[in-house]
């Protein structure tokens, strides 16, 4: 391809991108606000805990204190959960308090113990006005399991959270009640998937 | 919530999980391939950079040397590039082609010519068999204007880049081509966004 553009052309595509760029700076002197978001990841796809790990890896680059709770994943080494514990322990607390899968525990009293303990850690870690993110992983698998209340859940958020502080919660099948209640909220779907290819989890992608 | 279940309801629940496990096993065990895959994050929702970035620090944990090309953003501070080059520069090269949306460029032969030197980097950096993971942030962009050639990238990516090395491609509107041709794809769909109720971008959520 070419980069020799007609000068024509150049004029008028700057005049175009002129009359987007006014638009544009228009619409965003509107938005002046700051706010502390309840964030939700949700849907079949991949990206939704990988993508509340880049939004911490981007709090800690802004020096804001910011912590993890994990709902599930709990047993095995992820590379989140080494380079977080490794490199950034003092601006990232780490919690991996799920105890796996619901298939791999078979014990539900088990899992719903476990779900419990991430839920009194999380919310102590929200209460903390000093921690600026807490982002928790897979919790939307505890709340429809029924491990935690959604209600309660949800009734904490709006009541006790601190005006500034950005709650996370990922996980596929989240509450309908969350989804209302919540800020931001993005559905990653599912398009395609390599595991119908018959190829593994692999370091780097899945965890 | 109680914590308490009847022991008839763990029996039943632990007997469920046993045969999902036992599905789920025999399905995993036919997942045995490996291969360093054509992933696509696209949609008009958030978490497309954020995910490819979280995959990034994922495979800088596992100890895989990996490099970003930026294909827009260019001029300004980001989370992910003070942390990539402030902690990992010894794993991770980090490229910041962009010069900015092309309504604050109004140049249209300056993007081309930032495009193609973000596509040349990164041919060198795919080609580069150490190289586990490559980062093509918002080349999409690039492609869906036209600044590169959709035929060129989908072809290079099938015949040179190296069998195990991962490549991901970001940015909304992915070309068709690109998806047919994709091992993973996942569409970030927006359900709700802040900017609605006039909050502006904020560190560690945004960049």
């Amino acid at each position: 391809m070419s980069t020799e553009t007609p000068g024509d052309d150049n004029a008028r595509h700057a005049a175009k991108m002129a009359r987007i760029k006014a638009v544009r700076d228009r619409m965003m002197q509107t938005k002046t606000g700051e706010k502390g978001l309840v964030i939700v990841h949700t849907g079949a796809g991949k990206g939704k805990s990988s993508s509340g790990f880049g939004m911490i890896l981007r709090a800690i680059a802004h020096g804001m204190p910011c912590a993890v709770v994990q709902f599930i994943k709990g047993g095995w080494d992820t590379g989140e959960r080494r380079l977080l514990t490794a490199h950034f322990a003092d601006l990232c607390q780490f919690h991996a308090m799920g105890e796996g899968f619901t298939w791999e525990t078979q014990d539900r009293a088990r899992d719903i113990a476990a779900a419990q303990a991430g839920w009194d850690k999380a919310r102590a870690l929200i209460r903390d006005p000093a921690i600026r993110m807490v982002l928790l992983d897979e919790i939307n698998i505890a709340l429809r399991y029924g491990y935690l209340d959604a209600a309660e859940v949800l009734a904490f958020l709006q009541t006790e959270k601190p005006p500034m502080t950005h709650v996370v919660l990922t996980g596929r099948n989240a509450h309908p009640d969350l989804i209302e209640a919540a800020d931001l909220v993005t559905e990653m779907t599912l398009v395609k998937h390599p595991f119908r290819s018959g190829i593994k989890a692999q370091p780097g992608v899945e965890y």
